[in-house]
């Protein structure tokens, strides 16, 4: 190729233990035949060699796996490798799942105005099947003693929803119902063209937050929402600037506190 | 276990924080109480603290989170550590999603035979449907003013094609027509066995590129392909060693180039 | 927001480049301009540049792509930069795709005990429709010369399962029929919830391995799990910590071996 005419060596590239599917059965039985020297080797007295001395291996798992991780780090040690195991990973949003730090910094939001979560009535409206921001809060508001509502046009509501200590509604005024917190969602853009929705304009109609649906909450209920917000769409652009009864701003400057607060406790 | 048979000591690995799922309420409330005692810190004038002096911080992110990115950044600076914020990340392919610099290098080759990409017609045969080059490509032509076919069995065409600005065919013949670009895609080994193709055989006849095919294109058409090729399958061999018309040993030569380019950008 | 309030000026964070959706095209083309200029100088005898010195380049690939690796690698050091292209990735357990190091545990703890893979009968029983456990032992078993069967209720019973070389069956004790090994899996909790399963007690009947239905496999057969095991579920808690028949102990021991193995092989 290219490289050839360069006259450029491209000096192989690292294998990487990727599946089994990626293995010859040569390689499968060298690694088994390596392992079975090493099994005695560990239960022997002095275990340590210095294959991998000047190497660092980094653990990087994504999932908990206690067992495995600690199964990786006692292996690299052995062979002499800087292990970093005072590594921590701290959740800033994966994908569907969770967003840990935005549900922290909501609860310290509504601490810092409401002095407590307890009791507490909180609405969660909008993309809810999507959003790792409202599954983080379901379970973060739930645990702290909050009863939470969860409001979404049906094609956006998680079929399991129910199953998550949540009650759940498709018309928004009802879901608004004697709530002193009111979360709004950020509308996905993808989601627009698809079959989910039929238009923005509707779903502003339906699910928008605007002065009139916020009545069917408690009189000082709050706003917040995890930005960046899509004004005209999930809520009202006069709403979601007033002061008096948006926390977006705070929301912001509290996620820094929060996050001080997670990388001490984890990374210290 | 095996381990204490060994006498050995496993360090408690560090916890992290992966989803409020995996949290305790102690711990919920501990970090929401020390990041109380942030908030202060945060409104006063000196706000450094050397609570993480020593340790690095790295921010990973893979979707684009600017204010997550910003409040993690800033908070790990209070606190001391030394932040490496300018880490960029370059996607080298993510799943079936996108694959920017291939869309890139492919732009390149175009350019540097055709001088242009605006008024070009560019055909893009094959797996659409799991094709992360295809989607990277469709939108990168699009914004350079080019004309883009896509061509592809039914069971490989995504259901939503028409919403990108591309039109969509079935018959290869009648998506060939006019082009001066035919980009081929892998046929990923997995779907053959599925129930998506019913033979490679079959799938060859339909839409192998060959060169009784390739006359439907322009006279002066192009070949690429992003490689690896599974040759008799998606294309004839001879086409694609044929240097008058394949271009596919320059996408590897410009591959190359592209990528210093956008190794400047982002991480200079 | 807050940040101007507190007047702390946030450098920019620095750009990614995730997808082409997101570059706009006046970034497109100024990548693709000084692209242009890159393909000479990568003609001429001196290619080196110093754009990047002083910074370091990782190639992160979780999956294998040669070619794409190749070609960023060598354009960093064209650029000056120091690449770790001597960093190898293992695959400690992703999602639901591959766990290739279990695999090789529980074939090295097999070979500990019976001296050989060829020719055993070993049944892999649970959620094989979630696990990478499953999926890897599958690969690795058959490639090694055992006859696989695996055991499953029809809704956690992957469709394409016969074309992996196995024997499927849904009566557990059929498929425990003649078995050497009898490998249980890990029934996720978040499955009980679903509409996978009708309830733990149900499931344990059917699916949970008991000395009763131990008795339809060899009189010599040995137990294995992955861990961490829901006992009383997948397994008796008798059965699983009877030395005489579980090899969960050994596993964990043998799991240290392997990895040093496979650290030995892919990053020394």
């Amino acid at each position: 190729m290219a490289v050839k005419k360069n006259n450029t060596a491209i000096k192989n590239s690292p294998k990487h233990l990727l599946g089994i599917q990626n293995l010859s059965i040569l390689e499968a039985k060298a690694i088994l035949d390596e392992a079975k020297k090493f099994i005695e080797l560990n239960r022997s007295s002095s275990k340590k060699l210095d294959v991998l001395r000047g190497k660092t291996q980094i653990n990087l798992f994504f999932e908990p796996s206690t067992r495995t991780q600690s199964s990786f780090d006692l292996a690299g040690k052995r062979l002499g490798a800087d292990v970093m195991s005072n590594c921590a990973v701290i959740n800033a949003g994966d994908g569907r799942r969770e967003h840990p730090t935005q549900a922290l910094l909501d609860a310290l939001t509504i601490i810092n105005r409401k002095g407590k979560i307890e009791g507490l009535k909180i609405a969660i409206c909008g993309d809810i099947l999507h959003s790792r921001v409202a599954r983080s809060n379901i379970y973060l508001m739930n645990m702290l003693g909050a009863e939470v509502n969860v409001i979404a046009p049906k094609t956006l509501m998680p079929k399991s929803i129910n199953r998550m200590g949540v009650k759940s509604f498709t018309d928004m005024k009802k879901g608004l119902e004697g709530c002193d917190i009111v979360m709004m969602l950020r509308l996905q853009n993808e989601r627009m063209q698809g079959s989910f929705l039929p238009s923005k304009r509707e779903y502003y109609e339906f699910y928008g937050l605007t002065p009139e649906k916020l009545k069917f909450a408690k009189k000082d209920a709050l706003i917040m929402h995890p930005g960046p917000m899509n004004r005209g769409v999930e809520i009202d652009t006069k709403l979601a600037d007033d002061i008096n009864v948006s926390l977006v701003k705070e929301q912001v400057e509290l996620g820094v506190a929060v996050r001080m607060a997670c990388l001490k406790k984890y990374c210290k």
